[in-house]
Protein backbone atom coordinates (compact mmCIF):
# COMPACT_ATOMS: atom_id res chain seq x y z
CA UNK A 1 0.00 0.00 0.00
CA UNK A 2 1.20 3.63 -1.14
CA UNK A 3 0.38 7.11 -0.25
CA UNK A 4 -0.56 8.75 -3.74
CA UNK A 5 -1.93 12.02 -3.23
CA UNK A 6 -2.87 13.95 0.12
CA UNK A 7 -4.99 17.22 0.17
CA UNK A 8 -6.02 19.46 3.44
CA UNK A 9 -9.79 19.66 3.80
CA UNK A 10 -10.00 21.46 6.70
CA UNK A 11 -7.17 23.04 8.97
CA UNK A 12 -8.53 23.38 12.73
CA UNK A 13 -6.78 23.99 16.31
CA UNK A 14 -6.68 20.30 17.28
CA UNK A 15 -8.07 18.03 14.62
CA UNK A 16 -6.95 18.59 10.37
CA UNK A 17 -8.86 16.23 8.21
CA UNK A 18 -6.90 15.68 4.73
CA UNK A 19 -8.09 13.23 1.94
CA UNK A 20 -5.51 10.86 0.77
CA UNK A 21 -4.86 8.20 -1.47
CA UNK A 22 -3.69 5.39 -1.49
CA UNK A 23 -2.36 1.91 -4.14
CA UNK A 24 -2.63 -0.99 -3.46
CA UNK A 25 -0.40 -3.93 -4.26
CA UNK A 26 -3.27 -5.43 -6.35
CA UNK A 27 -3.40 -1.94 -8.47
CA UNK A 28 -6.32 -0.45 -6.90
CA UNK A 29 -6.95 2.65 -5.44
CA UNK A 30 -8.69 4.03 -2.54
CA UNK A 31 -9.46 7.22 -0.69
CA UNK A 32 -9.63 7.94 2.95
CA UNK A 33 -10.62 10.56 4.76
CA UNK A 34 -8.11 10.91 7.96
CA UNK A 35 -8.22 13.30 10.43
CA UNK A 36 -4.22 14.36 11.89
CA UNK A 37 -3.46 14.41 15.70
CA UNK A 38 -0.28 15.02 17.34
CA UNK A 39 -0.44 11.89 19.09
CA UNK A 40 -0.67 11.74 23.55
CA UNK A 41 0.63 10.82 26.65
CA UNK A 42 -1.15 9.37 29.42
CA UNK A 43 0.29 8.12 33.05
CA UNK A 44 -0.14 5.29 34.95
CA UNK A 45 0.94 6.35 38.58
CA UNK A 46 0.53 4.26 41.68
CA UNK A 47 2.38 4.10 44.97
CA UNK A 48 1.68 1.50 47.42
CA UNK A 49 -1.72 2.33 48.00
CA UNK A 50 -3.35 4.66 45.23
CA UNK A 51 -3.31 5.06 41.99
CA UNK A 52 -3.90 8.66 41.02
CA UNK A 53 -6.48 9.18 38.81
CA UNK A 54 -8.36 12.70 37.76
CA UNK A 55 -12.69 13.62 37.23
CA UNK A 56 -12.33 16.71 34.21
CA UNK A 57 -15.14 17.61 32.07
CA UNK A 58 -15.09 15.95 28.55
CA UNK A 59 -17.51 18.05 26.51
CA UNK A 60 -17.36 16.50 23.08
CA UNK A 61 -19.16 13.40 24.86
CA UNK A 62 -21.64 14.56 27.37
CA UNK A 63 -22.39 16.73 30.62
CA UNK A 64 -20.64 14.55 33.45
CA UNK A 65 -16.33 14.98 34.21
CA UNK A 66 -15.10 11.63 33.19
CA UNK A 67 -12.98 9.68 35.58
CA UNK A 68 -9.51 9.36 33.48
CA UNK A 69 -5.65 9.00 34.05
CA UNK A 70 -3.76 11.99 34.20
CA UNK A 71 -2.88 12.67 30.61
CA UNK A 72 -2.11 15.51 27.50
CA UNK A 73 -1.52 16.32 23.98
CA UNK A 74 1.69 16.26 22.37
CA UNK A 75 1.15 19.99 21.60
CA UNK A 76 4.96 21.39 22.64
CA UNK A 77 7.08 21.68 19.36
CA UNK A 78 10.68 19.27 20.02
CA UNK A 79 8.97 17.49 23.31
CA UNK A 80 9.62 14.08 23.77
CA UNK A 81 6.49 12.09 24.82
CA UNK A 82 8.28 11.01 28.11
CA UNK A 83 9.18 14.66 29.07
CA UNK A 84 5.52 15.35 28.04
CA UNK A 85 4.41 12.89 30.76
CA UNK A 86 6.14 14.25 33.18
CA UNK A 87 4.95 17.91 32.86
CA UNK A 88 1.28 16.42 32.81
CA UNK A 89 2.26 14.27 36.13
CA UNK A 90 3.75 16.91 37.59
CA UNK A 91 0.56 19.70 36.65
CA UNK A 92 -2.37 17.21 37.33
CA UNK A 93 -1.18 15.68 40.57
CA UNK A 94 1.44 17.70 41.88
CA UNK A 95 3.79 14.54 41.51
CA UNK A 96 7.04 13.23 40.00
CA UNK A 97 7.64 9.96 39.99
CA UNK A 98 11.38 8.26 40.22
CA UNK A 99 10.71 5.26 37.99
CA UNK A 100 9.18 5.30 34.40
CA UNK A 101 8.41 2.36 31.89
CA UNK A 102 6.45 2.35 29.04
CA UNK A 103 3.23 0.36 28.96
CA UNK A 104 1.82 0.62 25.84
CA UNK A 105 1.09 2.44 22.48
CA UNK A 106 -2.35 2.34 20.80
CA UNK A 107 -3.92 4.13 18.16
CA UNK A 108 -7.39 5.35 19.56
CA UNK A 109 -9.09 4.86 16.26
CA UNK A 110 -7.12 3.96 13.51
CA UNK A 111 -9.85 3.81 10.74
CA UNK A 112 -10.32 7.43 10.53
CA UNK A 113 -7.17 9.03 13.11
CA UNK A 114 -4.08 9.47 12.87
CA UNK A 115 -4.07 10.07 17.18
CA UNK A 116 -0.95 7.44 18.75
CA UNK A 117 -1.07 7.18 22.63
CA UNK A 118 1.48 6.03 25.00
CA UNK A 119 0.88 4.82 28.05
CA UNK A 120 3.35 4.73 31.13
CA UNK A 121 3.30 3.67 34.38
CA UNK A 122 5.03 6.33 36.68
CA UNK A 123 6.17 4.46 40.19
CA UNK A 124 8.35 6.19 42.97
CA UNK A 125 5.90 9.25 43.41
CA UNK A 126 7.26 12.09 45.18
CA UNK A 127 4.74 14.87 46.12
CA UNK A 128 5.83 18.55 44.86
CA UNK A 129 4.43 22.11 44.99
CA UNK A 130 2.47 23.04 42.31
CA UNK A 131 -0.56 25.33 40.90
CA UNK A 132 -2.92 23.60 39.32
CA UNK A 133 -4.31 26.04 36.50
CA UNK A 134 -7.92 26.89 36.84
CA UNK A 135 -8.75 26.89 32.89
CA UNK A 136 -8.30 23.02 33.16
CA UNK A 137 -11.21 22.73 35.70
CA UNK A 138 -9.21 18.99 36.70
CA UNK A 139 -10.29 17.30 39.92
CA UNK A 140 -7.57 15.26 41.85
CA UNK A 141 -9.05 11.56 42.35
CA UNK A 142 -6.58 9.21 44.95
CA UNK A 143 -8.39 5.84 43.81
CA UNK A 144 -7.27 3.03 46.19
CA UNK A 145 -5.05 0.61 44.53
CA UNK A 146 -7.41 -2.28 45.68
CA UNK A 147 -10.06 -1.27 44.08
CA UNK A 148 -8.99 -0.96 40.51
CA UNK A 149 -12.27 -3.03 39.02
CA UNK A 150 -14.58 -0.55 40.27
CA UNK A 151 -12.32 2.31 38.83
CA UNK A 152 -12.26 -0.13 35.26
CA UNK A 153 -16.08 -0.38 35.79
CA UNK A 154 -16.32 3.76 35.74
CA UNK A 155 -13.64 4.52 33.42
CA UNK A 156 -14.73 5.33 29.99
CA UNK A 157 -12.35 6.25 27.37
CA UNK A 158 -9.78 4.06 25.60
CA UNK A 159 -5.91 5.40 27.24
CA UNK A 160 -7.36 4.94 31.15
CA UNK A 161 -9.20 1.46 30.04
CA UNK A 162 -5.79 0.51 28.82
CA UNK A 163 -3.67 1.11 31.79
CA UNK A 164 -5.47 0.58 34.36
CA UNK A 165 -6.59 -3.03 32.65
CA UNK A 166 -2.77 -3.53 32.23
CA UNK A 167 -2.19 -2.08 35.76
CA UNK A 168 -4.53 -4.82 37.35
CA UNK A 169 -3.01 -7.72 35.58
CA UNK A 170 0.76 -6.58 36.37
CA UNK A 171 -0.48 -6.48 40.28
CA UNK A 172 -2.12 -9.86 40.22
CA UNK B 1 -21.71 22.84 32.22
CA UNK B 2 -24.07 23.42 29.38
CA UNK B 3 -23.88 23.33 25.46
CA UNK B 4 -24.69 27.46 24.51
CA UNK B 5 -23.36 27.87 20.62
CA UNK B 6 -22.55 24.70 17.91
CA UNK B 7 -21.35 25.52 14.52
CA UNK B 8 -20.76 23.12 11.99
CA UNK B 9 -17.16 23.91 10.31
CA UNK B 10 -16.72 21.31 7.83
CA UNK B 11 -18.71 18.17 7.30
CA UNK B 12 -16.96 14.76 5.76
CA UNK B 13 -17.93 11.39 4.77
CA UNK B 14 -16.75 10.16 7.83
CA UNK B 15 -15.66 12.84 10.27
CA UNK B 16 -17.54 16.10 10.34
CA UNK B 17 -16.41 18.82 12.94
CA UNK B 18 -17.98 21.00 14.93
CA UNK B 19 -16.98 24.59 16.78
CA UNK B 20 -19.04 24.42 19.88
CA UNK B 21 -19.00 26.50 23.20
CA UNK B 22 -19.67 25.06 26.75
CA UNK B 23 -20.92 27.71 30.01
CA UNK B 24 -19.48 26.06 33.27
CA UNK B 25 -21.19 26.11 36.74
CA UNK B 26 -18.88 29.24 37.83
CA UNK B 27 -20.24 31.41 34.45
CA UNK B 28 -17.13 31.01 32.71
CA UNK B 29 -16.84 30.26 28.65
CA UNK B 30 -15.28 27.74 26.56
CA UNK B 31 -15.18 26.89 22.92
CA UNK B 32 -14.22 23.57 22.06
CA UNK B 33 -13.59 21.73 19.00
CA UNK B 34 -15.23 18.57 18.19
CA UNK B 35 -15.00 15.63 15.89
CA UNK B 36 -18.21 13.91 15.38
CA UNK B 37 -18.61 10.24 14.77
CA UNK B 38 -21.51 7.73 14.49
CA UNK B 39 -20.15 5.25 17.06
CA UNK B 40 -18.62 2.26 16.12
CA UNK B 41 -19.16 -1.52 17.65
CA UNK B 42 -16.60 -4.43 17.93
CA UNK B 43 -16.81 -8.18 18.56
CA UNK B 44 -14.42 -10.43 20.85
CA UNK B 45 -15.92 -13.72 18.95
CA UNK B 46 -14.12 -16.76 20.50
CA UNK B 47 -14.83 -20.67 20.65
CA UNK B 48 -12.94 -23.39 22.72
CA UNK B 49 -9.60 -23.01 20.68
CA UNK B 50 -9.92 -19.10 18.93
CA UNK B 51 -10.50 -15.92 19.33
CA UNK B 52 -10.99 -14.62 15.60
CA UNK B 53 -9.80 -11.42 14.25
CA UNK B 54 -8.77 -10.10 11.73
CA UNK B 55 -5.82 -8.29 9.70
CA UNK B 56 -6.75 -4.90 7.32
CA UNK B 57 -5.06 -1.87 6.30
CA UNK B 58 -5.27 1.07 8.12
CA UNK B 59 -4.58 3.68 5.57
CA UNK B 60 -4.32 6.29 8.58
CA UNK B 61 -1.91 5.05 10.41
CA UNK B 62 0.18 3.28 8.66
CA UNK B 63 1.89 0.53 6.10
CA UNK B 64 1.39 -2.62 7.84
CA UNK B 65 -1.92 -4.33 7.99
CA UNK B 66 -3.39 -3.77 11.93
CA UNK B 67 -4.06 -7.08 13.74
CA UNK B 68 -7.90 -5.68 15.35
CA UNK B 69 -11.01 -7.26 16.50
CA UNK B 70 -14.08 -7.80 14.09
CA UNK B 71 -15.42 -4.25 14.42
CA UNK B 72 -17.55 -1.37 12.16
CA UNK B 73 -18.89 1.66 12.31
CA UNK B 74 -22.62 2.38 12.96
CA UNK B 75 -23.27 3.92 9.53
CA UNK B 76 -26.74 2.10 8.51
CA UNK B 77 -29.46 4.34 9.75
CA UNK B 78 -32.08 2.85 12.36
CA UNK B 79 -29.70 -0.61 12.54
CA UNK B 80 -29.06 -0.93 16.42
CA UNK B 81 -25.46 -1.62 17.83
CA UNK B 82 -25.92 -5.21 18.47
CA UNK B 83 -27.11 -6.16 14.90
CA UNK B 84 -24.46 -3.82 13.59
CA UNK B 85 -21.96 -6.31 15.48
CA UNK B 86 -23.70 -9.09 14.31
CA UNK B 87 -23.53 -8.09 10.58
CA UNK B 88 -19.72 -7.51 11.43
CA UNK B 89 -18.89 -10.75 12.53
CA UNK B 90 -21.21 -12.61 9.56
CA UNK B 91 -18.99 -10.31 7.15
CA UNK B 92 -15.63 -10.35 8.29
CA UNK B 93 -15.47 -13.78 9.54
CA UNK B 94 -18.65 -15.61 8.67
CA UNK B 95 -19.80 -16.47 11.70
CA UNK B 96 -23.56 -16.28 14.11
CA UNK B 97 -23.12 -16.11 17.85
CA UNK B 98 -25.82 -18.25 20.13
CA UNK B 99 -24.87 -16.07 22.62
CA UNK B 100 -24.18 -12.19 22.79
CA UNK B 101 -23.22 -9.77 25.54
CA UNK B 102 -22.06 -6.00 26.24
CA UNK B 103 -18.78 -6.19 27.79
CA UNK B 104 -17.96 -2.60 27.46
CA UNK B 105 -18.54 1.02 26.06
CA UNK B 106 -15.85 3.93 25.89
CA UNK B 107 -14.85 6.65 24.22
CA UNK B 108 -11.73 6.86 21.87
CA UNK B 109 -10.77 10.11 22.35
CA UNK B 110 -13.52 11.97 24.39
CA UNK B 111 -10.69 14.98 24.40
CA UNK B 112 -11.97 15.47 20.78
CA UNK B 113 -13.98 13.21 19.35
CA UNK B 114 -17.53 11.58 20.08
CA UNK B 115 -17.15 8.34 18.54
CA UNK B 116 -17.98 5.78 21.37
CA UNK B 117 -17.38 1.96 20.92
CA UNK B 118 -19.35 -0.75 22.14
CA UNK B 119 -17.23 -3.99 22.50
CA UNK B 120 -19.71 -7.20 22.91
CA UNK B 121 -18.64 -10.73 23.70
CA UNK B 122 -20.20 -13.31 21.14
CA UNK B 123 -20.12 -17.13 22.25
CA UNK B 124 -21.62 -19.83 20.88
CA UNK B 125 -20.27 -19.29 17.45
CA UNK B 126 -21.81 -21.14 14.22
CA UNK B 127 -20.17 -21.14 10.42
CA UNK B 128 -22.11 -19.55 7.58
CA UNK B 129 -21.31 -19.53 4.59
CA UNK B 130 -20.75 -16.28 3.02
CA UNK B 131 -19.22 -13.98 0.13
CA UNK B 132 -16.21 -11.54 1.63
CA UNK B 133 -16.49 -8.17 0.37
CA UNK B 134 -12.78 -8.02 -1.84
CA UNK B 135 -13.27 -3.80 -1.04
CA UNK B 136 -12.42 -4.64 2.43
CA UNK B 137 -9.39 -6.07 2.11
CA UNK B 138 -9.72 -8.38 5.13
CA UNK B 139 -7.83 -11.26 6.40
CA UNK B 140 -9.42 -13.53 9.03
CA UNK B 141 -6.86 -14.58 11.72
CA UNK B 142 -8.01 -17.72 13.41
CA UNK B 143 -6.11 -16.42 17.00
CA UNK B 144 -5.30 -19.46 19.54
CA UNK B 145 -6.96 -18.62 22.81
CA UNK B 146 -3.57 -20.35 24.58
CA UNK B 147 -1.90 -17.46 23.47
CA UNK B 148 -3.89 -14.25 24.12
CA UNK B 149 -0.37 -12.51 25.60
CA UNK B 150 1.36 -12.10 21.91
CA UNK B 151 -1.88 -11.16 20.51
CA UNK B 152 -2.11 -8.31 23.28
CA UNK B 153 1.16 -7.18 22.98
CA UNK B 154 0.34 -7.14 18.90
CA UNK B 155 -2.52 -5.26 18.70
CA UNK B 156 -2.47 -1.42 18.59
CA UNK B 157 -5.82 -0.18 18.68
CA UNK B 158 -8.15 0.77 21.61
CA UNK B 159 -11.05 -1.48 20.73
CA UNK B 160 -9.21 -4.56 19.88
CA UNK B 161 -6.66 -4.19 23.06
CA UNK B 162 -9.94 -3.17 25.69
CA UNK B 163 -11.70 -6.41 23.99
CA UNK B 164 -8.65 -8.48 24.66
CA UNK B 165 -7.74 -7.68 27.66
CA UNK B 166 -10.89 -7.91 29.33
CA UNK B 167 -11.02 -11.44 27.55
CA UNK B 168 -7.81 -12.10 29.19
CA UNK B 169 -9.04 -11.44 32.67
CA UNK B 170 -12.28 -13.27 32.21
CA UNK B 171 -10.64 -16.45 31.17
CA UNK B 172 -8.00 -16.20 34.24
Amino acid sequence: MKRIASRVEYEGSIATVRIDEFRYADGSTAKRQIVTHPGAVAVVAHDDEHVWLVRQPREAVGEEALLELPAGKLDVPGELPLDCARRELLEEIGKQAMQWRELKRFFTSPGFAEEEVIVYLATGLVGVEHEPDPEERIEIVPWPLAELDPAIEECADSKSLIGLLILRSLLR
